[in-house]
């Protein structure tokens, strides 16, 4: 039998990494890697880091790449199913042509495998397809979300009350839906005009650039707007969350 | 200065700690435990077991006893409150006799310290009162939430779809407010009558007690109860949560 093991390495401190996730990587005898010949450098570089420290020699690297997703199209879900389903392809020969039985792969999962990430789905889909059988298991990881509260010296939560976690895109569409909302995908500031929100903003959570900004967002999302403007310029590429809690 | 470390440790398994957690508890002088004479006993005991293992000698250890927190009352946030400005008293008192100016003090909260947890509120509130200063920092750790989600190998959200989270009360008085939503805090197994719902359980996760159900409510619902009701019977205590998820 392969076995897979999907491992959560946390959302950019390479601290962020639990023993677990210690373990799981020196137990792996080849790490996959789907990229998109990306742009974004230190996100390639830390998993590689990861690797190197804490990967037990001999281990291979089995390297696809990842196919593109339309971007242009309104159709976000199907466009993310359509990518989906190619990628499962290429994780599919990955497994079947660079895993012998007996034999453990990972993957390594920005954040938690759980938030907003495809792989898991994406297991599932090769499983279903029945070309290639194999164990697999989860390994729990350190999400922007705990990244971002944990940086604020916030609750996600207030005593007894729900938050809601979503999309920029969904936020947009429905304005803020309860009193503490965390928003993860938004690549167009939706926070603008929650004027009876405080904000909780984090960009590049856990690594060397991280930005963090809290305050009404009256008074300090014109602020934000501008960092992460120039923060996107300067890098190429951002990654942010934040939570909004009625004032 | 004083300084503290609210550290999270994980929900029950001594791998969910991150690198950072570890080095936090070796970088602390005292820690702090604040308890309710428990018969949670392995609770008390994990946090033992962390501090052996990863303390650094010599270290101090200074307990305080928990205020009792009146649970026959309907006003649920009020009895919170009440027993927070009480808890706040307690810890307090050790912060300023246990802990010198120079030392570092640390807090192994739970889980992650954003989740339903009041450590964060009760280091505000003894800030705020000013009676004793000090410097502190969240190290987030892997939440039940994380957990439940990896030891069911599913994803917490969907592609593009927003997830709840809330409290047994809450889904007792308002049922499921989203096609996702995780629960927490929950006595009573407020999943019933949730019928169009698949229901993804787990109790003790990452502990060898752990125990997990999946399946639509309408069929794994009455085994939930029975086996909750069987293994709170034989430990005294239990925690639980579960992602409830449209089918
Ligand atoms: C595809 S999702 C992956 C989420 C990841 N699985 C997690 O647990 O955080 C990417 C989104 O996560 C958030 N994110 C991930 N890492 C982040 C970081 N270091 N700082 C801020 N936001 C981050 C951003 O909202 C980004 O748009
Ligand atoms: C006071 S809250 C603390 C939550 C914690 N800070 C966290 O991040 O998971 C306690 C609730 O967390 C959940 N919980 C904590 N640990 C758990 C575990 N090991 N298994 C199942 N549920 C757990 C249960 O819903 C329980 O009622």
């Amino acid at each position: 039998m392969k076995r897979l093991l999907i491992i959560g390495i946390g959302a950019g401190d390479p601290d962020h990494l639990t023993l677990q996730a210690v373990k799981a990587i020196a137990a792996a005898d080849v790490f996959f890697i789907v990229d998109k010949g990306e742009v974004k450098h230190e996100l390639v570089q830390l998993r590689q880091d990861l690797i190197q420290e804490h990967g037990r020699a001999p281990y291979r690297i089995a390297e696809a790449r990842d196919p593109e997703r339309d971007r242009t199209t309104p159709a976000y879900a199907a466009a993310v199913e359509d990518w989906r389903a190619r990628r499962a392809l290429a994780c599919e020969t990955l497994i079947r042509d660079e895993l012998a039985d007996g034999e453990t792969g990972a993957f390594l999962v920005w954040g938690d495998p759980g938030v907003y990430d495809s792989t898991l789905a994406i297991v599932e889909q090769i499983l279903e397809r029945g070309q290639v059988v194999f164990d697999y298991e989860v390994i729990p990881g350190i999400s922007s979300v705990a990244a971002l509260t944990a940086r604020h010296r916030i609750g996600l939560t207030q005593v007894g009350r729900p938050v809601h976690l979503t999309t920029g895109r969904r936020l947009a569409q429905e304005g803020a839906t309860a009193d503490d909302v965390v928003v993860m995908l938004d690549a167009h500031c939706s926070f603008a005009g929650l004027d009876d929100f405080t904000i909780y903003w984090g960009a590049f959570l856990g690594t060397p650039d991280e930005i963090l900004v809290a305050g009404p967002v009256a008074e300090v999302g014109d602020r934000i707007r501008a960092l992460r403007a120039e923060a996107r310029e300067r890098k190429g590429w951002i990654m942010d969350t934040y939570l909004l809690r009625r004032t």
